[in-house]
């Protein structure tokens, strides 16, 4: 895991502690409570659902894009300072557990920001550092998940090594 | 993921509400803060890597005790309503893709609550309540993994199908 840490700092370019600046403050009553965050991903998975980019759109082709809406920002309201409203109705975020089925490349990492860039850019109801912060977080997520990804194929190539590792995180 | 959360409370017995009541009080602060924690995983640790158990002790024998007791006060305490700690130093927790490297089995997650069980016992600065929350969210989530574990072998056996799988959390 100190690996994936670095490969997402090195493949995203944000370090830890600015991916974690969103920490800083409390953005969810910042920006006004949950209706900002059904905004944003409102927007954001209007543009996915719409990609012009066929490779892209498919990733989601079997998700409800109404779910997708709700899971994104139910996560982000509860991870930047809201009530657990993910882990209210879904459990544990585990994020790299919960993208294990989808192909998390480096090309879908950077497709993802820049709709979530384009989806940033149009709300007027958040300030121009947070927006920088919540760039800085993303960035950084989907460079991890990314990581994560690439472990997934280490796991078909290799079988995996019982009690032989780093240790985990609880 | 809904079939690994219907197996996380099948297998714990715990409902999902019930293992995330941890969020309807502010645990850090009601327990007296990060003492506490350090205290609890202290005591586990202490356990853990002193047990008869030879398979379950195995499990642990390549990391350090200072680092495991410092992983986990550091995740409780951000989970259960202190400063973000464990991201801060570490990222995000990603509980199954951590757990990765580790064989989380029924048996595996049953001797680990043992020992955590053991250990709240031994805390007088815990109340009834509180104890009875956290063994909740501990049972859940270690069943959590054990269900994270399997899928990690039907990786190995079925090659991943991209784009045809259900929606990711964001």
């Amino acid at each position: 895991m100190v690996i994936k840490k670095q490969k997402a700092s090195e493949w995203s370019g944000v370090e830890q502690s600015d991916a974690f600046a969103i920490d800083s403050t409390n953005l969810f009553d910042k920006l006004g409570g949950l209706q900002t965050f059904v905004n944003l991903s409102t927007n954001f998975y209007n543009r996915v659902y719409d990609d012009d980019e066929e490779w892209f759109r498919s990733i989601f082709a079997n998700s409800k894009k109404e779910e997708a809406i709700q899971n994104q920002y139910e996560f982000f309201v509860q991870r930047m300072g809201g009530p657990p409203l993910y882990s209210q109705r879904k459990g544990h975020p585990a994020l790299i557990g919960r993208h294990r089925p989808f192909p998390v490349s480096h090309q879908a990492a950077e497709r993802w920001l820049h709709h979530m860039q384009q989806a940033l850019d149009g709300m007027s109801d958040i300030d121009t550092d947070s927006k920088i912060k919540m760039m800085n977080f993303f960035r950084h997520t989907a460079f991890f998940l990314v990581a994560g990804d690439e472990l997934k194929k280490q796991n078909k190539e290799v079988p995996c090594k019982h009690g032989t590792s780093k240790p985990a995180a609880v």
